[in-house]
Parts: structure tokens; C-alpha cells; sequence
């Protein structure tokens, strides 16, 4: 993929520009925790978010949506409800989807629910080296990952200190991203909400996914040389994020 | 209502000094991606929050409150029971309460239920254009919001470039704010609260709430000019907020 | 205690060391308003937060963490629920935990299921002055402090403009801090996940409690030199926690 890989930062800048000028609205059905950030990522990147998890108005509120991201981070029986119900609705509209099975390596329950998730077919699904075993019952080696993408006819995007994605047929590696993100709440959560928001304007789920990771990675490699620590951190990967435009993601993009 | 637009700004200084002075509590049935902002504007204010949903609570928790919010942005079952016990002791114990009724265009359960609220006599109702409209099914032009302020004996606060507010006998225009409150999550969530705070030491309910509306405008536009983009927009708002004094509101109010 | 006072800054950097090198995992059942600063806080001590409420999961959960926090911030059903689990795992598998009964002061039933939890042996409860009133029946001078402790084995930690940490037996006051704390939300019930954290880690309890209030209190304080508001503040808090190091802990500390 290295013709991918070396046009990538041009093509995440055009996406980009396509999210800012349309700001589609991506629905989250996401955890408490990360509610905030989310939503302010998804504004910062030019995207409306809405996150009503209500029986009465979801499927309306998904009907009319561009994008919806599933994260099972809050394993409660209201966001389950109101993914069943999400789910349908994005299936009948053709709605996109993102996949963000938080911590299924820490509870069976969750983890076999996020395995019936992925039969409802995600556009992609974020996670990281443990969740990729507990969905999967795979380990998290290349050849694993392409198969398991070929099966779920999902893209699968592996972060960490480098993120791997694949659809099994084309991958791309990137390795922006800064040390600090693992020590601030949410930042897996809001990049699956931005992938869901980069969907929702490009029809190619590979090349959508591999570009909001840049973007997102950029923007923490940029706010890693502004902030001061963890608690300055989110701020400047928003402002980062906002004000991200082709030269920087050019200059700064390590991609394969 | 040119002496009152003159006015404002050392009257909002002076509502805003007994606001510091008392420490009003205000209670907010609020949703959840807005409840840590609001939190921190009305304690930046000078206020209280108290945020409990609780039916076995909230009851005395209104009670002994010096303000309401209700705010409609997560339209859940917990929050309407919420919403029923605190707008019944609310009028029994004659505190002041805001309607905040968020995303209402967007879900028709969602503004008949803000429909039955408005008949609970809020003091004010906060809202943009497209809000005004699926709550009165009147276009937002100046009759439809003095017409609709009359019949419901509420305030009108229309919010957006240029906010407006009005009682139907009387209309301040506000062209304070700034572009980057609308790349921020639940800044309106948050002016709603501060609007409730100001009730809660102000018995005119249209000049509370234009005072709390040109200091929320005035702490933005503050902000605005201090932050590097909608990542560190927020801290800066709060920051001008509780800085905020006479000399500013005079210097930077554009009321009309 | 004068030597524990005088030991106590080194103490605590030790504590945080090993709580760096281990990075272990405390479970919260908090308030909504709280769990995203919270989870920050303990991120940036280094420290690995989960915070699920889920009935299928939080046994499997709480089993596994390192330490356990339970904030009534939020008193509803589905948390009481959660609690109860929690507690009967942590006291099967030997998990300690802190208890931070937040404004029991302004609800009697928040304040019966308060003492209720008592019963189930909190290593710590971290409280104000009118919420030790309202657990104790006592008023909050320090013989009744003391006598608390002994009567509930549990140490007591009361903040304020000095915090008291007493086992009964050893008490120390901490000085630090800074007033701006009291204008922002959550930094109480944050200061309770970090002394779960502490307990992880360390055996003491009293000592384990009085560490980490003098982290947080001294990250308190270097926040309030650096910042220009209760907006910019808890940034300034989670840089300075994560920078915290013996020398500005020996240099800060104001203990007795």
C-alpha cells in the first residue's frame, strides 16, 4: 500500500475539507465517561454530534443521521436498548457505523455482546490488542487481523503506539499519535466518533478510517509539543485538531 | 427599550455582584455530556450546583433551591419522572425555573413534552431559531417571539449571533459571544444555567436574563480573544467569567 | 505525629512511585458530573480508572481492581445497586475502598444509605465538615473525629482549608491546597478516587489517605500559581499531579 500510505495526508486533508463544508451528524451511543470529549472532538473536526440514548426518539435521531458509533464502554441495559433499536434503523437507511468494544477483555458478557454487534456488519471497529483477542479469539498477529477483516467484511483498525488498519485486502501503519494520549480519559472513544464523522463523507471505509487516525494522531502529535501534561493535553489536541489543514498533516504524517 | 440596552451592562454587574455575594443554589435536570460545563459556569459565577435525579431526593433538593434548570438535551424516562416531582414542589415553593429545550426540532416526542412544559409557567425559555419554531409552530420573526413571550408569560431568549430576549413588552438585543461557542459543546446548556442562577437573585425575569445572557456573551468574546481555538475556549470563558467586572461588561457590551 | 508529618512528604513520593510502577486499577461508582475528572486524575497519577455501573459486569469488575471508590454524588437506583455488588465482591476478595458521601447534608435517605455503607468497613471516608455532621450525629470537632474513627475503623479524612486525617490514634493536618478548588466541580470526589488509588498500593491506611491528600493538595497549589482562573485550573491541577515529584513535595508541603 505504499501509494495509500504516501497519499494519505492529502487525502485525509481533502476528507477533511469535505467534513467541515457538509458537518455531518454522527449519533454516539457512548459511555458516560467519554460523552464530553466526544462530542467536542466531532465539533472541533467540524461534525454535530447528538448522543440521546431515549427508546422514544433514537431511531428517529439515527434515521436522519450521517454516521453512528457504538461504544460498549458503558455495558448498561438503556445503551443496549438503544443500540438494538440504532442498529435496525442504521441497517434500513444505510447509515455507517463504527464498532468501539471498550474493555471487552475485561468482562465475558460484554465481550459476547460485542461479538453479536459485529454481526449487524460495522463500516469499522476500533480497538486495541487486548480487545482484538477477546473479539476475535485471535491473536493480535498480521495475519489474524487480515482474516478476521475479511470474515466481518469490516475494516479493523488496531491502535497503540502505532495503528494498523485493514480491510484484509489494503493496510496502512501510522505512527503519529503522542505518549501523553494514554494517559488522558476518552481519546480511543473520541477517535472511533471522528472515524464514524470521516465515513459519513467518504464512501471508501478503508482509506475514511486510515484518515481520521491520521488526523487524529497528527492533531495529539501536535498538542504533545504544546501541552505541559496530561491536563493540558485535550485542549490542545482540539485546538490541533480545528485548526489542522494539508501542510501540517503533510509535514507531520509518519504513515506505511 | 434604549435605557435599558444602556443600562444592562451596570446592571448585570450589579446582579452579578449579589450572585457572588449569596451563592444561590440551582438545581439542573440536565443532560449529560452538559453536566460537568454547567457545573463549573455556575461555580465560576458564584453559584451552587446540585445535579441529583434521584425521585427519592429531588424533591428537597428543589425545594431548598434558589433556582431551577430544566434542560432537555438526554430525553430519558429518569430525567421526566425528574422533571415531574421538581417543576411540582417548584411551584409550590416559588422557585424560578428555565426551560431549556434542546434538539426539540429534531424529535416530535421531544417538543410535546417540551409543549407540556411550557404550561408549568417557566420564567424563562431559552432556545435557537429552529427550537422556537417546533415549540410555538411560529417562524422566529419579532411578532411570533412578543406574541408567544405574552401568551406564556415567559421570557424569550433567542440565542444565536445575536441573541434576543423578551418579555413582549420589552426586547434587549445582545451582539456579544463569540463564533468559536459554537464549535464547543453545551455552551447553550450552560447559559441556560447561569440564566437560572440570575433568576435566583433577580425578580425581573427580563432583566435576569438579558444580565446573564451579556455575561455569558462578554466572558465568550473575552475568551475568544484569549484562546487558540474550541479545545481551550472553554477554560478561557470560565476564566473570564469569574474575572468578569463593571469595567468590562461596559467596555465590551454591544446591547441594543 | 510530629514525625509523620515531618516523613510525610517523602512518604508520599515513595507511595506515588510505586503507584507509577504498578499502575493499578480502581474501580469508581461515581457521579456523573465527577467520572470524567476523575478518571483524568487517576490517569495522571498514574493510575488506570474503569468505572462501569453495569449489573452483569461491575462483580467481575471490582473483583480484579486494585481499589474501589464509592461516591453518592449521584444516589439512584441503578448506583445503589452497583454499590451493593461491589462492596460484597471487595469484602470477598479483600479490595479496599473509600467512601466520599457527598452532600448527605441535603438528604436524609442519602444520608441513612451513607451510614448503611459504613457498616461494610471503608478502609477511608473522605468528607466535609457538615457531611461528617450529618453521617456521625456528631459535631465535627476532634474529639468526635477521633472518636468516629475508632467507633468505625475506618480513617477519617475531613477537607477543607485543612484537611484532618485521623485513625483515631494519628492525626495530621494538611495545609495545602488552594481556595480555587471550592470553584470548580468534582475536586473532592477526585481527591477520594486518588486515596483509592494510594490504598492500592499502600498497606497504611492512615498514611495512604494523608499521602495522597497532600498530592493532591500540593498539585492544588502549583495549579493555582499557574492558573488564570477556576477555567484553567483543573488542567493546571492533572499537569501539576503528573509532574509531582519528592523535591516539590518537600518544598510545598505545609503538614502537622
Amino acid at each position: 500500500m505504499r501509494a495509500l500510505a504516501s497519499e494519505l495526508p492529502h487525502i485525509a486533508s481533502d476528507i477533511l475539507a469535505r467534513l467541515r463544508a457538509r458537518a455531518p451528524r454522527v449519533h454516539c451511543i457512548t459511555n458516560a465517561v467519554a460523552q464530553h470529549f466526544t462530542a467536542n472532538v466531532l465539533l472541533a473536526a467540524g461534525a454535530i454530534p447528538s448522543m440521546t440514548l431515549s427508546a422514544d426518539e433514537i431511531g428517529t435521531f439515527v434515521a436522519r443521521a450521517d454516521a453512528l458509533l457504538v461504544n460498549l464502554g458503558t455495558f448498561d441495559a438503556e445503551r443496549r436498548d438503544a443500540a438494538a433499536t440504532a442498529l435496525e434503523v442504521a441497517s434500513e437507511e444505510g447509515v455507517p457505523w463504527v464498532l468501539d468494544p471498550v474493555f471487552i477483555d475485561r468482562s465475558e458478557p460484554r465481550a459476547a455482546y460485542a461479538k453479536s454487534l459485529v454481526a449487524e456488519k460495522p463500516r469499522a471497529i476500533r480497538l486495541n490488542r487486548a480487545e482484538f483477542a477477546a473479539l476475535s479469539g485471535l491473536e493480535a498477529e498480521d495475519g489474524a487481523l487480515l482474516r478476521y477483516a475479511l470474515d466481518t467484511l469490516a475494516v479493523l483498525a488496531l491502535t497503540g503506539a502505532v495503528d494498523e488498519i485493514t480491510d484484509g485486502a489494503r493496510t496502512v501503519w501510522i505512527e503519529n499519535g503522542h505518549p501523553l494520549m494514554a494517559r488522558v480519559t476518552a481519546m480511543g472513544c473520541a477517535a472511533s466518533a471522528l472515524t464514524a464523522a470521516f465515513l459519513a463523507v467518504e464512501s471508501d471505509p478503508l482509506v475514511a478510517t486510515a484518515a481520521a487516525l491520521l488526523c487524529f494522531g497528527v492533531a495529539g502529535g501536535v498538542a504533545g509539543e504544546r501541552a505541559t501534561g496530561p491536563g493540558s493535553f485535550p485542549a490542545a489536541l482540539l485546538d490541533g485538531l480545528y485548526a489542522l489543514d494539508n501542510k501540517t498533516l503533510n509535514e507531520k504524517a509518519r504513515v506505511k
